[in-house]
């Protein structure tokens, strides 16, 4: 067992922190811990946000907990050398095509969202996202047009072989949950979205119990808010799915809480907080680190297939935070090492 | 005043024909209406969503006044067959660049929204959305790979022309309104966008009165449900003001009371209200022309310089809702030509 730690830039080391003291806790066998630089703090280092010496410890392990990127101090570099890159370096490099974010309203927390409770209470959803294509890893430039025009351009698209692999992996994720699956594309203007509908629908062959639905993303957005309850599963490409599942995160209101998984092929993935790397409030132990333990969760369940220990850790941040163990952003006082405590002594 | 009146589908017959019992009542001189055929009701008598005839009576005419087109029956048809290209035709043969999206919650309607009261109420925002150019536009097409897979692709990009614009458009608006302008583009991967986030700030530069900040689109789908009320203009382009403008007006709640504009260079402009053809409730008189009846108001505004006419529209508008008249998207009961009758004895 693997694990590569990518603490990053802002908050990232105090919540990848705590949620190593959690992984630490269960005493699991062959655990090894490999820490890794990216994303600003790797550019200081190294001058580069994911230096070649990350990425062969990324390959050399089973997984990987993430922390965060971003550092605006950084962001008149060219764009390849500014922290994000880290994140989508890493995506490309290690064939992460699965982006799983699951939101839901935690009980007695549904005073934290915008929306009203009762809308709120009904969200249990799971954003499956491409994570490998699109618009995103398209030929891009910037050119002068003949007539002298400066033109910037970015092709989007999407070959048959990336629609049905994350296809599957909504069907997949479905199968698991509700068996619906709503397909989120924009096919009554896009060619790339027309391809990507023909392969969920043949896809959808092999899935016949799952109810597929399709809706397009500027509905998906108006529905998202309207009524997000009606959603189980919601599978969609990379750009929309970058869009919605913000929006999503949003609706539940705790951002603090919320966790992600992006897999590759097989057991590999990669696990993060959504929450970004929060830089006025780094470094002054005031993080929330309960997205990241219940990342680290994730990762146990999808990487390493150990489901009662991720259960068991997401038991304790539900016990400690029905203790009223909460961080300034759900309202709360607890810090960063005092929720991580509360965590363990729950573990 | 040549006004053109595209009725199209569903609903769309009945709420232009309360709009223009509206218009014809103010006893404008020289008012001429002219009808022409669009989306799906075009294609079942001319085999085109857009046929020659009608962009002869567009072309000919001062303004437009539009109704709603989309017809499930016909979604079985190529693409270019489809209701909905009328809509894209228009925009592109007619170059209506800029779509204005007002967003407001009214009063005494706060309860329709899923957000909470104290949250909607702060709404009153404008969406400026690029409509000539982005992906919508670009090449596009379907191919087979070398190695046999099929893939769809759209070309994304805009040009600094189109964009700058557009931006004149975003900054006017905001010099009119709270003069904060909000620019949304997703920056950190797209060059198009790089582009967009270049020109603005030349733009800018005409408007140092104007508060101009940036906004990458998967943050600005958050900011729009956590704190919609931070925002006065919004200006972005095709793909992006699709989804975000859809959220807003969902976010407001009330659909069947928001208008929308598309406008040429000079005065030439679109009207159209944001809700589709209803094709579930169509010919029952049960559809709330509202959104119809604020389009014509805008568009007395935009094209023909009538203000006061147009806040003659709003107000009476504003007092058919106070007194009560609320259609069943409302949670009200009245009908199609009662509620055109109330706005009629209010004016
Ligand atoms: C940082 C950025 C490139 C990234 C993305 O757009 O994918 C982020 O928004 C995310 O969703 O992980
Ligand atoms: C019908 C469709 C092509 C159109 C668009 O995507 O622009 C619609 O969603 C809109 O916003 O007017």
């Amino acid at each position: 067992m693997r694990i590569a730690v990518f603490a990053g830039d802002g908050i990232g080391p105090e919540v990848t922190g705590e949620a190593v003291r959690v992984i630490e806790k269960l005493g699991l066998p062959d655990l090894e811990l490999v820490e890794g630089d990216v994303g600003g703090a790797a550019y200081r280092k190294h001058g580069h946000p994911l230096p070649e010496a990350t990425l062969d410890i990324a390959r050399s392990a089973d997984a990987i907990l993430f922390g965060a990127v971003g550092d605006f101090d950084l962001d008149h570099l060219e764009r390849h050398l500014r922290p994000e890159q880290a994140v989508l370096g890493l995506r490309k490099e290690l064939g992460l095509f699965a982006n799983l974010r699951p939101a839901r309203v935690f009980k007695g927390l549904e005073g934290l969202t915008s929306l009203r409770p009762e809308v709120a209470q009904e969200i249990d959803l799971l954003i499956v996202r491409e994570l490998n294509g699109d618009v995103y890893f398209g030929e891009k430039g910037m050119r002068t047009l003949e007539d002298g025009r400066r033109q910037g351009w970015d092709m989007m698209s999407y070959a048959e072989d990336e629609v049905r692999r994350i296809a599957h992996a909504g069907f997949k994720a479905a199968m698991t949950r509700g068996k619906k699956l709503c397909s989120v594309d924009k096919a009554n203007v896009l060619e790339t979205s027309q391809l990507w509908r023909d392969v969920v629908i043949e896809v959808s062959k092999d899935y016949p119990e799952v109810e597929l639905t399709h809706m397009y993303v500027d509905n998906a957005a108006m529905q998202l808010v309207k009524n997000p309850g009606q959603f189980d599963v919601v599978v969609t490409g990379n750009l929309f799915g970058d869009i919605l599942s913000d929006q999503a995160s949003m609706c539940v209101g705790s951002i603090g809480l919320l966790a992600s998984a992006s897999l590759a092929e097989g057991s590999f993935g990669l696990y993060e907080p959504i929450h970004g790397s929060a830089p006025d409030i780094a470094g002054k132990g005031l993080a929330n680190p309960m997205a990241t333990i219940l990342s680290a969760a994730m990762m146990l369940r999808h990487s390493f297939g150990l489901e009662a220990e991720a259960v068991r850790i997401e038991d304790a941040v539900a016990a400690a935070l029905a203790e009223g163990v909460k961080g300034g952003d759900l309202g709360g006082s607890a810090g960063t090492v005092e929720i991580g405590d509360a965590v363990l002594a729950h573990l």
